[in-house]
């Protein structure tokens, strides 16, 4: 009873028990020049929330962190970063020691193809500003072999199960994560709901905190990726 | 002695008694989209804390303020703006009550010609953003007739006094307080340098806290402004 009680819980005899798990979470900047910068809206905190539950449930987790204001949960190994290709470079250079990879930062997808060194004067005119593609961290996780069960987000305003199923297929993931943003919505707030997708099914999660949330992702994360089997089996029928 | 005591230290009976001080703080955000948005480095520490003072000297405040994480100091009338036009809109709609408008804002001075209203997909290509320049809010202050006592900032990575002289004369302020922006230096920083500069003359203003140092600024825009002929004229010899 003792044995099942821990199991339900999580907790270090559960499915993340010695299990490493790679997060990625906040936004990135990418600068014009030293004091403008490119962004995407996100204030970290579901990635967060990850972090802790996973730690929470035994896990090991490295935490790969875009600049947010908030506090790195107890036992976290966190890594702060601040662009999108810094980014890239921390995940890829520990993914060998992930069992599991989620992607919940908000990475910019495009950044200035040129950084002035000092602050552009503004001239009182329009001006056009020449962006090209950041690399792609979740897609090159997803490329290797062997590869850790990799988790992606789809944050959407519009057709958000469509866009994520195509996100899911394009990139090659094992699951995605999907949910609807917009003013009030997703950003910045304590509550959001998630759709959860994999190549033949998926799950309505409904709105509640970000904590909760997490730790209802994590079962399933551990259940798609077989990391529950080995308790289970010691389950008593 | 006692009133002398209360002079010295600003307080309800100080040149900023009585006084409506218009304060602007933080960043503005200019969105691409409903996620991407182009900004500013900026905490709102100097203008949260310039707040703070005037008010803590006995004047009226309205801090009009761009995103950030900071608590509104006691006694202050907060306005909550995201954009640099939103900024302008509520700055522009008091103006006429202010006695003194400190411009410790760093507004965006471009935004995207068109905001999409869905996220934008990632195409893959380069692409190109067109940017027009956004309302300017400090040299629409300083145009007015009658005007308050106009204070801008200038942050700059390089030639800081020449730049700041220049905009200075180019918005006809009646002061302007400068310092060297960069990577650990003047962005998310509790100290902070000024140099504070106005048609004929300047003043250095050592690295200090930021809350000491809107007390010493504060001061210094008392005298320019003349706010403290009233009360001096009572100092007994």
């Amino acid at each position: 009873a003792i044995a099942a009680a821990l199991l339900d819980a999580g907790g270090a005899a559960g499915p993340w028990a010695g299990r490493t798990v790679l997060i990625t979470a906040g936004p990135t900047r990418e600068p014009l020049d030293p004091v403008r910068y490119l962004t995407n809206r996100s204030s970290g905190r579901m990635g967060f929330a990850l972090a802790a539950a996973a730690r929470e449930a035994g896990a090991r987790v490295i935490l790969v962190a875009g600049p947010t204001a908030l506090a790195t949960p107890p036992g976290v190994e966190r890594v702060d970063v601040e662009r999108a290709g810094q980014m890239y470079d921390a995940v890829l250079g520990c993914i060998d020691e992930a069992d599991c990879f989620i992607a919940a930062a908000a990475v910019s997808d495009y950044r200035p193809e040129r950084e002035a060194p000092e602050k552009i004067k503004k001239g009182g005119d329009a001006l056009t500003l020449a962006l090209e593609p950041t690399p792609d961290t979740l897609r090159a996780v997803a490329a290797r072999s062997p590869r850790p069960f990799v988790v992606g987000f789809a944050a959407e305003t519009e057709r958000v199960s469509e866009y994520a199923r195509r996100k899911l297929n394009d990139k090659d993931l094992d699951l995605i994560a999907a949910n609807r943003v917009g003013p009030g919505q997703g950003f910045d707030t304590d509550d959001n709901a998630l759709e959860v997708l994999w190549r033949d099914g998926s799950v309505a999660l409904a709105e509640q905190p970000k904590t909760a949330l997490a730790r209802e992702l994590l079962q399933i994360v551990a259940e798609r990726a077989g990391f529950a089997e080995a308790t289970r089996s010691h389950h008593a029928p």
